[in-house]
């Protein structure tokens, strides 16, 4: 094992995944992690979504250190820079332009819950509403604006406050199969007795990483955005963690039909790992003030860089898309091929694209179990859900077949050698338990 | 002019500095900016105090690309790297240890005001109270947790809904010379029919950078901590813009010898105007729970690499910080002098080390004239204060005396054209108005 | 019609019953009202449940008389007065100790709204928790801390801030016959990432009178308590308007079995319409601090003095509670055969004991016609409901048989009225409307 | 003593007279009390200002039991009643109209709280706005809403959640003579970067009864009006507990020559201490919509009949304004004669008509001791104060000459009695120490 003292010593109780996976890492090169020992690491975790196109790409290190050598500027505030005015012109180019979306930028300080801060703040400026409708087991990020739309208790918690301005609503299915949560939504948004404070948006994943990979339907997104146009209510869809690709398409969202008035981008639109985020709006939308919300590293163009070039690489036709697909099709077979292994176990598989959840029933530490397994196996994989009972497998889009069926493989046998110690009572699954 | 057509085609209205600098820049180095037209531009603005070491320093550069070539990780999330730890012993040598100080690390979504997010929470979970102090003109961020305690009106409206939990005081000077502010913190503190809620903490900027250049005085500064102290308040210093050598020393506060509860950094602590923040706090004060607050770029090891190297480059002895003080001896001069040339227009200096601030009249557009004329000229200067009256003076912390001179002359004559053209009743002080 | 003139020339637009009954009273008797005209109404309304005992009633108003004449102390605040002694021996003997319950009391301003504030700051205090549940469609006053738990849009809206800290949950019902609103809570309880934030208390009124006349089965009663008891949450059953013998027993949830932690009391306690307020806890709640929760009127000796004799006249036995079920069937039997005449309707009967409503179609204007139509016939009685879709019918509990008969004979002729008038149209019930 | 028992065993640790005059009371006339063993006492309290015209004033009584023979309407909602319309014919002739004043009245629940919400609401509604400006040491109720801008911390606490909204600013001489804290508040408006969210409303008492008999100046109350109109902020005025007569006019602002937008009347408008309240607004602020603001007791009738005689007996000219300046001019004198007793004592008087502050070194329990030594003698008066340290001087304003003295007298005693047992270190003022 490495030696992790100084992290020990000088870092505070909040880190995290260290715990984890606790060594030392040297370097890392597409799917794969070395530590100070030389140890060699699959990765199917992707820095939780950010590295869709795998560590230090090689087409996008070649572009940005050609930048970095010719003295490009770096930091740019929000000032025109030859490397954001690229960035501009390619989105236009691979993204809205091919589906004929009108969309305005806002570049906003350069993490998740930035952006999430500003689409919120543009719902609530436009509506003159304060209310937002958010979803069981949503996560948007731990800033309290974004916070307060958060479901996790863990996080509220720590804010210290009391967090205000947000309704929260079921998720699709969470409520069981049989029951219409958008019915209930629309319920609550025609009764003026209902105690519902018309919210300016809802805000909603489409596949909740954080909360499980709970996926959405296709069906309940569509009602959703019909019942909020139907009251005047902005849709926000936090693209944050499943965008980029990683459903198959450019936004997870493209598969149900629906155009959100809000999307929010962070983690994998640089392509490289590179702090960036972006907010997009219905140009009708755009009400902000000059400087209205502001952030010092709103202008990282070492992120323009690899992002244009990620988005030129990958997104210039339907190839990357295609490949995404076959691979989801490889890997969910594959998955599904473990969960039937142990019948009647309560374990199962959920997800959409390359991210996809092993998931064991609530209240068992079956999925840390493997987690902590496989990382001793060589393979790097997390835990999501509310009680961490979901396996997250979100391997870079761009995995060669031969490392993802060898990180498969080392999953496989890693459920196997907990599930041949687990009691037979971690294995029934908690009645009513459910996402 | 440059073409900066897309910019406003594709981008929200809440771009500002592309209007203020409406050309379109290609490279940078040290103080220079260079714009598509070969125009060179001298940096009095300094990416609002990200690049204390200049753009593209060429020291950090080489350190950076050749991490980069090995292919270091880039994004680690909070695992453990080589670039994080070299940060940690850096941090570690250079910083805490030549003090005797003793303070844990916390890495946030890199951005400041992820990194006051994370100061107030700990704040708030350590006392378990929900109010905090700040003070009039005080900046703290735009997410929804700092803007609480930002004071600026054009922030707080476009959040859209009622900002709770901060109780704002008046500044260092803010009710004018005679009146001690901490004695009315204090009156009020110890009575229990204020209506002030006790506060977790107080937050508060040493130098107020966006507020209009005011500076706190080290007693006043002294008698804030006494009275937290006394109180059971906790004192977070915000020196995200002034820390990292702006006056001189390393942190803002060392001249008045208070010693914070909690320290906020993040602009110029990469080196390299790359994303990064970071939160101090007493070792006592580290209540989080693991993971409490996350944010996924918070292991931006770009930023630490660099970071690790500017610490060793400026911070292992005492020469960079004489060098500063030194620049800020001939900076002051230069101004005061300036101001003399004008006597009654209302003109006036103030600032500490190389945050100075050419103060011109509340409610003339003197300012802003002078920051326009500045830039025709080929010296990039900004604004601040409340009515955006001061010219707020920002160069990199290793400007060469070349340059710095040349900007000053630059500066010197724009103040000349501004002041020939300025109308005689847009001289006269406003009465009753103050920093 | 009466002159009124002087209403609408100085009170302000915020009046409302004058408008339904836009006649000017004189006098008031049993339940009988008169006009200035000499006119007589039946009165099926009671102050809204305040007048559970008549107007003017005989036995009441002897002692009152006699008290005052006697100069008995009619303003004591909260010090100790004979008139308020009585009152405490008086509770004590026919409410608390025939059940062998042990309660203490709190006297608050003498209004409905002050006694669900200090129910509410009790739950708080005790649990150290912001958050309440309230339910669809309750009321429980205006004033801010209760409005925050009241669901109606029309008094939230008037607030001009955004209530907090209260998480809406279905009521009994409200999400069709076959959804367990219990278990919804339950889940969202149990799930650390639902949303929702651990609630200090749930405040339920047993029958929602202002809401529609929803009545909460036991069943669904006892379930909400003993979720809040494995979750260590308080029980508030904010009984004002159908305690105190409304449905037949004192306390409105004797029937369902459940011993709620704090309970809320008004209108008709003191039994002659005088103003009066009180809150039961259990005494392991009673944290309070002395004089942390006051109010001028708390101490309204007049209402001590009715408040002790109608518990000594109509609970010292059974007779009184046996009169009121034995009208509530002559009641229901009547209503349910009205509601029989007009098969296809929409129309409905729901209740308990004294309060009963005509549910017409949502989106109908029937239940306002009917109303009207009643007043006309001499016959006063409201309407309620989120869309004012149910005739609600509140007689005094002491009416006689005679008037009771005549009453309802008016009552079902106005139906028939109304009724031959109406648009097919307006029968049709709306699809999917409810309680 | 009295038996007590079964208040301490039944009635909640909240209560608190009860603890101060710890007898059973039985009769009260005018300005005495009597308890149950025959003792006599003089009432230097009244009700906390709810009985200016004594206990059961005489001709207000006959009034009432007039009324009740008859049978007239007691509880009626916000019917039209013959009590009523006297009421508005009565506060039409005799308070607005000889002032050519213009008001809408609106009758809220009857207690001070409710009217407070009500005017903060209407506030709220016409100017859009959320914050409020209350004052350091303000009491405006307990409800949240009123309570949102009431200073104390005992009565803040209690609520168990975070108040917001509200900023308070300092009163009248809070920061010493020498500070125009309406100065302040201005610089604070004019000020886009104070963090002064604009508020709705100021809500201000001229003299802080609650809060230690703080006198506003008629100049402040006109320089805060003034600043309010300039910059589209209400003023509401709270006259609950220094209305209806008891600086001498029948508003206490009358002195001023201000004209708030909105007044709050409550305490002694019914004049035999029955419950009721008021809120008058200037017309074109009546923005609510019909029942928006309810309450089940805002039809007092009983009430309504005495505030009806009250006026006509007491308000139909000036000679009932002119006997309480006589008084107030006597009581001063002696009050002011009682200090100058013990020169460098500490003590001093403030106050304006018949209330007045009998003064003690705040940190001493000299206010408490006098009170209690008052009570031994037969005398009722209470402390004020944010410690306490105020003996709060409030007889009825119909109290004899003969009673006056006699209370005076009996006050004078106890104040010996106490300062010959207070030890030298009690005595000496608290540097710094203030209102």
């Amino acid at each position: 094992m490495s030696d992790l003292h100084i992290f020990d010593r000088m870092e505070s109780e909040v880190r995290g995944y260290i715990r984890s996976f606790p060594v030392l890492f040297t370097h890392a090169k597409g799917s794969l992690l070395y530590d100070e020992q030389g140890k060699r690491y699959i990765d199917f975790f992707s820095g939780a979504g950010s590295l869709n196109y795998g560590h230090n790409n090689a087409i996008l290190k070649e572009a940005l250190l050609e930048y970095m050598q010719e003295d490009g500027v770096v930091h740019g505030l929000d000032m025109a820079t030859t490397a954001k005015k690229s960035f501009l012109e390619a989105f236009d180019q691979y993204v809205l332009a091919p589906r004929n979306w009108n969309y305005t930028l806002q570049f906003t300080g350069p993490t998740g819950t930035n952006a999430v801060e500003a689409a919120l703040k543009i719902a609530r400026q436009v509506t003159g509403r304060q209310n937002v409708i958010s979803f069981t087991h949503g996560f948007h990020g731990v800033s309290c604006g974004a916070l307060a739309a958060t479901a996790n208790q863990k996080f509220r918690q720590a804010a210290g406050i009391s967090l205000q301005n947000t309704t929260f609503m079921p998720y699709d299915g969470y409520l069981g199969p049989d029951i219409d949560t958008i019915g209930y939504l629309e319920r609550l948004l025609e009764d003026p007795s209902s105690g519902l404070e018309k919210p300016a948006a809802v805000i909603v994943e489409t596949i909740q990483g954080e909360g499980g990979v709970n996926v959405a339907s296709p069906r309940w997104l569509r009602a959703l955005q019909q019942v909020c146009r139907q009251h005047g209510i902005l849709v926000i869809v936090d693209d944050i963690q499943v965008g980029c690709g990683r459903t198959g398409d450019f936004f997870s969202f493209e598969k149900a039909g629906i155009q959100p008035d809000i999307i929010t981008l962070s983690k994998s639109i640089s392509g490289y790992g590179l702090p960036m985020s972006l907010v997009l709006m219905k140009p009708e939308l755009d009400v902000w003030q000059p400087s209205a919300h502001n952030g010092t590293f709103r202008g990282n163009n070492l992120a323009f860089v690899t992002a244009t070039h990620a988005l030129k690489q990958y997104w210039a036709d339907q190839a990357f898309s295609e490949q995404i697909k076959q691979k989801e099709q490889f890997v969910r077979d594959w998955l599904e091929n473990i969960v039937h292994s142990y019948p009647g176990s309560g374990l199962s598989v959920r997800g959409r694209g390359l991210i996809q959840g092993l998931v064991t029933p609530a209240g068992s530490d079956l999925a840390a179990e493997i987690a902590q397994t496989c990382f001793e196996a060589g393979l790097i994989i997390e835990t999501s859900g509310a009680q961490d009972e979901v396996v997250k497998f979100l391997p870079a889009l761009t995995i060669s077949q031969t490392l993802l069926e060898e990180g498969l493989n080392r999953l496989e046998k890693s459920v196997a050698t907990v599930m041949a110690q687990a009691p037979r009572t971690a294995q029934i699954v908690k009645l009513g338990a459910h996402s």
